[in-house]
């Protein structure tokens, strides 16, 4: 049985702690995170949430995610409550600097991952109550504190279904009704029922609590929550925004708005701050020390394949990955529906322990695929390259997370062909450069895939790979190295003319075009820039350098592609760079009339350098 | 009554049309199609879609989106049922050059809305029913087709719930429940009752229809989804995949695979095709002959703001909507439930009517401006830049059904200062600049804003319009015009030694770097370029080729933004240029301290540009 008065006096202080920091930073949510004091403490401090502070990373730690990462003061303050976080640390709340920043990032050490962007945590915890229930095989849980006005993002609602679909009974959402979004009421303001009974008739196990601020009926909550079996657990509790401060309770226009000093040093006092208050200390469950088992790594074998044969580079990847198997134990492999089109199928076959299928959610995926990593899985996570757009804002905050993670784009460009443009991926490349530090990756041929894959797991960090539908020849030896990086140069001389520098589909345009020129006489330079981010900076200069006129080609749209990562990397360079890409609208047809209407094929690419030759 | 004999040969003609086109292209979903026959035809045929087809655009159309976009072949079939595509260009399917592609664009004059980037077609539905219900008051309908696998996207339910919220009983969707998606069984398999409770839990009227080939049961299903009121309606069938092709029917592994020449030709043949086979004419019902109302458009007003006054871009934003507003009676605004932070408030309280609160959910969002745009209307979107990204997929498809639409990200950047990371736009030029023909804006005050929201409701095609969170000076005249690809040199001579290009926050840290040098006697012209797509390119060519050295300042990563787009245009120019923008990762802290952390503030710009004239 919880104390509680202990609980009261922690929710007292937990309170203090959220208008301290706020009001000493002068911005913050403090209504939000007042609101879901009692559930929250509740959870930490009331017998539920098993966790060593000191080994954060603990296999076996229950988790917990602040989906709502705007209760950020909240977040702390409970660290706080802990005994991890000191009262001066607190007051660096926000500060340049500081750890505890406005919505929690890693920089913190309790934040299991970036948050901020609503409607993403949920599918950040059904990745780590995936690796609990089917990887890892640990007793641990994973509870997500979410915001009911985040409840309307379709994301939430992927999460949901797979989750029950999955039989996730070891995560628990938690959904604060606090009635109040950022502008106004929610769409179904304090109802809780409405929350309930939406989530049960998607198949999980949804407990109404009445008043969330009641501690006893939020303890007997996470009771009933923690015996469940089968399904995952949805806590719906109707809550008051700004809780504890009666200036701020259940008043619209006080979102992300702190109290004054003075209206802040008053709620405080009335919360029982003084002379007389003393710091108490509440303490959370102790986690069984299981670690999960290790598989030894053995090394992985070589991609075998023939010269001048063809294979597509997707069907590398899906060979490559079953490969690597072995050599990455936590290894794991995420495909939205479509594993038979990504070649990802190849790994689920040789091991579907280690696949999951994600269905048509590539949101939820991505998010998921954050949660695996954080728990030290290597996710591959693969659909169309036009369909993981669809995650840009998942992708985004993973990499703010530091999850190590690598998605495959699959079907890039217009050599797709008749599908047309709703399924051609012709910006994925400008959105993966923009993601900092992201490794942006383009192979050719089936060893540079396979190699890529390789060096892709290798990486501490995010990789994007970039594969092509149809086959194209393989003009590596399977031994060949591909270091993230780095470039290969495949036709050179002295006389070279000019250089041509692609990746994927067109760089074998581009072979096809040198060796068109060279019955005129005319020798060119041809770079296959496998490694658009980073960038081979240097064989590129040299390139330009020697040759004068450096013409790029790439089966994605002008902008913010390989021609643009090249010109950056020129400019200033004594030399013309001319881009081919995809500047007119792509549309139903054969993969080589649609190379040609775009001058992306070999006949492009020869009339474009005979016109800057002249 | 509607003719079942006449229904029963139309839904054999159609099966044969699928095959025909599929098997000629080589290419295409004919099972997919296949299995939706007698739901498409009971629709179009059976006495309920009411539709002009010498008119697609007569405003009071029925209107039909295949969001299942895969099963063109079923879409196209059906306008050859109605008479208006003939066999011969049935036989065109998937040429290029032939209107009727892979997935349905509006290169076809029955298309809607282009679809093919599955869980879309629910959203545009959304707006397109919005129009008639709260916009145009026009008594049409509007019908979705949903295929199973795609009820899985989480955009899907975003549609769902906002539909239920605004009791959108002009809309219908109808889900073909084949239980096969592309690699294997949905995740409900032939559960009809799964999609119908959730439906219904979430405030639609669920009709669920045991055999989706019985046209008596279709009919009745129709009959009562066009009767229920105060809710919108979604019609739930379990259909078999291939139906009326032995060999296909409910077989996993013929997804998105045609029949060869000889098995088509058998299966037509057992449809009754041949000699006696004549190509009967299905008839649609005419829609009552009503318009809506017009108002008449008066002239806007002048923004009106004081020089050196600060005013954030933002709220200049929603300002220029309330007062282009009786300029453009087409005019409506949406936002995600951040309208006080975005200032698309202003127009609401002006206009009420014509404000759509979506709630937290951007990609329906932006699905329905697609819809709302499809109907005339000129709709503005806004929300913060990052969380736009929620919505790459759905801008993608926009840009491809030549939406009329124009977004507005807003708390651009660093200089957001305390909430962090998760809440700064740092990736939105980069992903903007690849959308085809979009127009990139990015004011650095409040003038330039109103005219650049102003230019953009006059553009016919998307824009994006790049907003500050902090307060600005006002640099411009009020009467000064911006006109789109245009830019402004505020600061000439021709003792310029480099020109510092910029836009938005980081233009004034420009002035202010040039005002710094100028006191060294260092002279810099500076520019600002608030149209970053189209791109000013003759200004920035005679800059470069006068100062010879150009530095370029964004708030926004090094990738695929204002820098690059700059280093694009003088790639072989004979001058060197510097990019200034966000390579750090950024944090919580101050607007300042961050601008100072990337070195694009006024001290790192001086810096810079000493070093560089060294």
């Amino acid at each position: 049985m919880a104390d509680m008065v202990m609980l009261k006096e922690l929710a007292s202080r937990i309170r203090q702690d959220i208008l301290l920091s706020s009001t000493r930073a002068g911005s913050g949510h403090p209504t939000s995170s007042l609101s879901a004091v009692e559930l929250m403490a509740a959870l930490l401090f009331g017998g539920f949430f098993r966790y060593d502070p000191r080994e954060p990373k603990h296999p076996n730690n229950d988790r917990l995610i602040f989906s709502k990462g705007h209760a950020s003061p909240l977040f702390y303050a409970l660290w706080a409550a802990a005994g991890e976080v000191s009262e001066e640390e607190l007051l660096t709340y926000r500060r340049f600097g500081s750890p505890l920043e406005g919505h929690p990032t890693t920089a913190f050490r309790f934040t299991e991952a970036a948050t901020g962007s609503l409607g993403q945590g949920l599918s950040i915890g059904v990745g780590m109550a995936l690796n609990g229930k089917r990887l890892d095989h640990l007793p641990y849980r994973t509870f997500v504190l979410l915001g009911d006005s985040e409840m309307t993002e379709g994301s939430q609602w992927e999460a949901i279904q797979l989750a029950a679909h999955y039989g996730l009974d070891n995560l628990v959402g938690i959904i604060d009704v606090n009635r109040l979004g950022q502008r106004g009421e929610t769409m179904y303001g304090h109802d809780i029922g409405a929350y309930a009974k939406r989530v049960a008739t998607f198949g999980w196990e949804a407990i109404p609590v009445e008043d969330g601020h009641d501690f006893e009926q939020v303890l007997s909550a996470y009771a009933r929550a923690t015996s469940v079996t089968g399904r995952p657990v949805m806590i719906v509790a109707r809550t008051i925004k700004g809780k504890g401060v009666p200036m701020l309770e259940d008043k619209n226009g006080w979102h992300g708005i702190p109290l004054s000093r003075e209206q802040s040093d008053q709620a405080m006092q009335a919360l029982g701050a003084g002379a007389a208050a003393k710091r108490i200390i509440g303490r959370m469950e102790k986690p069984e020390n299981l670690r999960p088992e290790q598989t030894a790594p053995s090394e992985p074998g070589s991609p075998a394949y023939d010269r001048g044969s063809t294979v597509a580079t997707r069907d590398a990847y899906g060979k490559a990955l079953k490969r690597l198997a072995p050599a990455y134990p936590n290894l794991v492999v995420l495909d939205a529906e479509v594993s038979n089109s990504t070649r990802a199928e190849y790994f689920k076959e040789a091991h579907p322990e280690r696949f999951l299928e994600m269905y048509i959610a590539e949101q939820n995926m991505v998010g998921a695929a954050t949660g695996l990593a954080a728990r030290g899985k290597l996710p591959f996570v693969s659909t169309f390259a036009a369909f993981l757009m669809r995650a840009c804002d998942q992708i985004r905050m993973a990499r703010y997370s530091d999850a190590n993670i690598k998605l495959c784009g699959s079907h890039a460009g217009v050599s797709i062909g008749e599908d047309g443009l709703s399924q051609m991926g012709l910006e994925d490349l400008a959105f993966f450069r923009a993601v900092p530090d992201c490794a942006v990756l383009y192979p050719s041929d089936a060893v540079s895939t396979e190699r890529l894959v390789e060096e892709a797991a290798r990486h501490v960090g995010m990789a994007y790979l970039r594969t092509t539908r149809g086959k194209t020849p393989v003009i590596y030896d399977s031994t060949e190295r591909f270091p993230i990086g780095g470039s290969k140069t495949l036709r050179q001389s002295e006389q070279d003319r000019a250089a041509l520098v692609a990746a994927g589909i067109t760089l074998h345009e581009a072979l096809a075009a040198a060796d068109d020129l060279l019955k005129e006489g005319i020798r060119l330079r041809v770079i296959d820039l496998y490694s658009i981010k980073p960038i081979d900076s240097d064989t590129l200069a040299r390139a330009a350098e020697e040759t004068g006129i450096v013409v790029t080609v790439e089966d994605h749209y002008a902008q913010g592609g390989l021609g643009e990562a090249v010109m950056a990397v020129l400019s200033g360079k004594d030399c013309r760079v001319h881009a081919l890409a995809v500047r007119k609208r792509p549309r139903s047809g054969k993969p080589e009339e649609l190379l040609a209407l775009e001058g992306i094929d070999r006949k492009g690419i020869s009339e474009t350098v005979r016109a800057l030759l002249v």
